[in-house]
């Protein structure tokens, strides 16, 4: 491999990773804007995705030129093609982030329903995965994916229980019934999110093992 | 270009073709069994995820096979790498048509709401343009790619209408607020296979004209 390549190569790997931590910052501060209810991180979220549509944009352009220019071997053309797809995940669990935004633009205008508790679990679950998704795409470690991959379960089971408990709300009082669909809706963004992550963490097994672990169940 | 390349660029295009079918039909017959009541069609619609899923593994390793193997120039690494984007949309789309008959199921227990005209109406437009997709990228067609990614508005604009009918249903009266929150969620899914339609026509355009139209406005 001659030295250049190999500086391609790092730099495909960096981008991605750029990406991935704009992202994650995406999700954590869309959230914190919705619970601290602070309005004015907005902004800074959006801010944030145009960078992450740039990159978005970028990462398959350079991807694509490596692979017509480098006619990569098998190892390093399994590590492209994931960069590629890991790009395609990252770029929507922006647009979820932004999704995020949204709702909580219209929450801020109205008392909350509730305490925020679960919500902010989901957040804190779908970023650790998404960090841990990107470290095991960097270090090429498919242990790392298959533990980060066990965790959608958990993020799963704070959807439903935040869907029934909002239900019991909007159930008992009708006044309740627009801003609790905003958070249901705000869960199932998060929801997302960490299946986005466990998309990444399917792409790095496939990359490192060449192994499609996909629709044979996750720990198989 | 070798007689035996050329198959399998069309072998393929063929199973992408396959592939875009079946969820397509996935679709129809998940709304369909909605709106006719038909909960004999659910079985009928698992059975086709399966195919979905093993066409998707299918795809993605024919493609990478044939990168590494013919090392394609670039007209058909823009074909290739098309393919493979357009597989993981169809993978999606596979997806939310079993979401829709989750939802379905359990709606099939009581009573509907209101008769259903806006979803089966997005449920048509969402197949149109999923149908209009694959035909563009078979033909290398990009005047039908944009033509179809600028039908998306209308599914949006049956999304909120959904929605904004149902929230008058579920503040009137409590008892149809689970029923109606279930209806919003297929229609949500809807408007995901009509986004998914979207991603198609966008790969499509670039592998046509090597161009990039995602995040900068549809009619650039």
């Amino acid at each position: 491999m001659t030295k250049r390549y190999s500086k391609e190569l790092t730099r495909l790997k960096e981008m991605v990773l750029r990406m991935g931590g704009l992202t994650e910052k995406m999700t954590h501060q869309a959230v914190r804007a919705l619970v601290e209810r602070k309005g004015e991180i907005l902004a800074e979220v959006r801010e944030m995705e145009q960078q992450v549509n740039q990159l978005h944009i970028d990462i398959d352009e350079i991807a694509l030129e490596l692979i017509a220019l480098r006619q990569p071997a098998a190892t390093d053309l399994r590590f492209i093609t994931a960069a590629m797809k890991i790009n395609t995940d990252l770029e929507r669990i922006g647009d979820q982030a932004i999704n995020i935004i949204d709702k909580t633009e219209s929450l801020l205008s109205v008392p909350l329903v509730k305490p925020l508790i679960d919500i902010p679990r989901m957040a804190d679950i779908a970023e650790e995965m998404l960090k841990a998704a990107l470290d095991a795409f960097v270090q090429g470690d498919d242990d790392l994916a298959y533990r980060t991959i066990e965790r959608d379960d958990a993020v799963d089971q704070l959807k439903d229980q935040v869907f029934r408990e909002l239900l019991t709300f909007m159930m008992s009082d009708a006044s309740t019934i627009s801003r609790s669909m905003d958070l249901i809706l705000v869960s199932r963004h998060l929801e997302r999110i960490a299946d986005h992550a466990t998309n990444i963490c399917e792409k790095v097994i496939f990359m490192v093992k060449g192994k499609d672990v996909r629709h044979i169940g996750h720990l198989a």
